[in-house]
């Protein structure tokens, strides 16, 4: 991947568990399965269907997309803000799947733009999340990317419910 | 955690993402979480219930044990294989929900035992998991920690459907 200006040597390759240019492309490879779990769902379910009074998939998609778009702006210079009028948890899903995988774009590309720009010591710095939840960036980025695996498995239950074959867990 | 012979210096801590003892408070903090969604299970409904002809919750778990204690051997040594006999994908769970947990809890044990083992150069070699997916070992063990959030969340379905308030997520 491209995309990482901090690159490792062959020394710290093989003394560290994970470069960041390795858990861009960890974390890109899951939102590419989680937008195809959107695209697998009919417009109408995306944002009806539910089992046990749980949130239909277009709102835990939408907390995907907060969690992970004011998050990367907010791991990269602890500013936890993001669009105009800038999105937070009680910002609703766009109103069509279109306009939602759109957004979802836009948030892929604002990863890949500001991703490079994290200092690498700021992987250990503590910061309020959202000015909510206090924890170590890294801690916090690993939150982001389980939640987003968390609520999509979930989505894999609609989806089978539904009677539609959700897409492959390994194909990222 | 007092687990990790491998300590990093100040240095390496601003210099890494997340550090092996880090990375294990991580999967084993997952792991307390799994054990308590297994316990939530009333004991029938752990062996039974299921959506959209899914796997009822116990095989699920199973999945779990066998992807992370054949793997902790394999991570740590190369050697994937775990108990006599050898536990493997064809492995059905043990009959009880108590057997299930006395597994998952040998399995937390073991990890705790060989991860301080795993020499760091480690985590960036190649290697075949259980004989059959090869990749490197750091994505061989995210793959591990993140199938069990993939199949937990599926897990949080069942509850809801069966009307049981599941463990909080970020309660580890």
């Amino acid at each position: 991947m491209e995309t990482n200006s901090i690159q490792a040597t062959d020394t710290e390759l093989t003394a560290t568990i994970i470069t960041p240019a390795e858990l861009l492309e960890h974390w890109q490879g899951h939102r590419k399965l989680s937008r195809k779990v959107i695209e697998a769902f009919p417009e109408d379910q995306l944002y009806a269907f539910s089992i046990g009074g749980m949130r239909p998939f277009a709102q835990l998609a939408m907390e995907m997309i907060v969690l992970s778009a004011p998050g990367i702006r907010g791991i990269a210079f602890g500013d936890w803000t993001f669009g105009e009028p800038a999105l937070d948890f009680e910002t609703p899903p766009p109103a069509t799947k279109e306009e939602l995988l759109t957004l979802w774009d836009q948030v892929t590309d604002y990863i890949n733009l500001l991703w490079p720009q994290i200092p690498l010591s700021r992987f250990h710095e503590v910061d309020k999340a959202y000015g909510m939840y206090e924890g170590s960036i890294y801690s916090l980025l690993l939150y982001t990317i389980d939640n987003e695996i968390h609520h999509r498995g979930q989505g894999y239950v609609y989806l089978r419910a539904l009677g539609i074959e959700p897409p492959a867990f390994w194909d990222r």
